[in-house]
């Protein structure tokens, strides 16, 4: 039913068929259409996501009223605002489909009880996040070092599946950069 | 042995006084002089780092030769680089002690070992490394937000630990900030 999911989990942790139907029970799958919202500004973040197929963007809106994207998530990657899922706070991000996209789903209490059902998820769970970590040391790493320029080309050659799917724009905000200035420097390397 | 760790692991995880004593057997103590590296440039970063006493600062030379700090770590922290730690590549990192330091160390084969005996760490450490996943969105957010003055601001009313413990040029570093600069709102704010 959730090929990606399922083969993803399988990566890490064996789980065979009675334990595939389990986790059946527990997600749930979402059919969003572009541009529509898994969550808002305001609202918990009460579930984390999974993307069987299609693309979604984090964002926040700053003070100037602007979309700030801080993170896009493609097939095979999870995405949520964590902190707003540990402490149940309104969250302060958006999280908003950039095509048609099959979504999967885990409330926070859904979760728990997953977990407790099959806890060798808890392996798989803590794999995953530990990668989280890892990228995001990395995105930092790369937001201190490089120009605006090297972020970009970093960018463009090591996710050319993200400049292929994702509007320039949203790339753009991504990297900190104008819109204009993007489209200048993927003409320059072309 | 390690009130700190122990401590925090039975906040998640139901542990008794014999699983205590596993923890004790797989993992080891650090004890390190102020200055002293945890990891260098170069090597894989092999362990996971928990500051059961102390202060830790993790950095890279950029391209200037400049230290540029991107983590701390304060008692009751776990620190590492996820990507050589989960790839064995040769890290881009130094680890280091900013003061003298107690650092309970866990190997990557030991990590697994202890895992095998005791599952239900895996719960424990994947709680952490979401909330590590939570403080990385946080810290990516506050860098695409707030101007420099408002970030050091930020910093040091949620953290008036590290202005007290921590070397102002390292502050400096870790904002992306210059020392003077740091000196100058420390003044202005007092």
């Amino acid at each position: 039913m959730y090929p990606n999911l399922i083969r993803q989990i399988k990566r890490y942790v064996a789980i065979d068929d009675r334990e595939v139907l389990v986790i059946n029970k527990y997600i749930k799958l979402l059919n969003l259409k572009k541009k529509e919202d898994l969550l808002k500004e305001g609202q918990p973040c009460r579930a984390i996501y999974f993307v069987e197929k299609g693309c979604l963007r984090m964002f926040f809106i700053d003070k100037k009223s602007v979309e700030q994207i801080t993170q896009f998530a493609l097939d095979g990657w999870w995405i949520a605002d964590y902190f707003s899922f540990i402490d149940n706070n309104p969250s302060e991000y958006y999280i908003q489909a950039i095509e048609k996209s099959e979504i999967i789903s885990i409330d926070k209490l859904v979760l728990d009880d997953l977990l407790k059902e099959l806890p060798q998820l808890e392996r798989y769970f803590r794999i995953i996040m530990q990668k989280a970590v890892a990228a995001s040391q990395l995105r930092i790493k790369l937001m201190t070092e490089l120009t605006k320029e090297e972020f970009y080309l970093h960018f463009s050659t090591s996710f050319p599946e993200f400049v292929q799917r994702v509007p320039q724009y949203m790339i753009a905000s991504y990297l900190g950069l104008t819109p204009e200035y993007v489209s200048e420097l993927r003409k320059k390397n072309r």
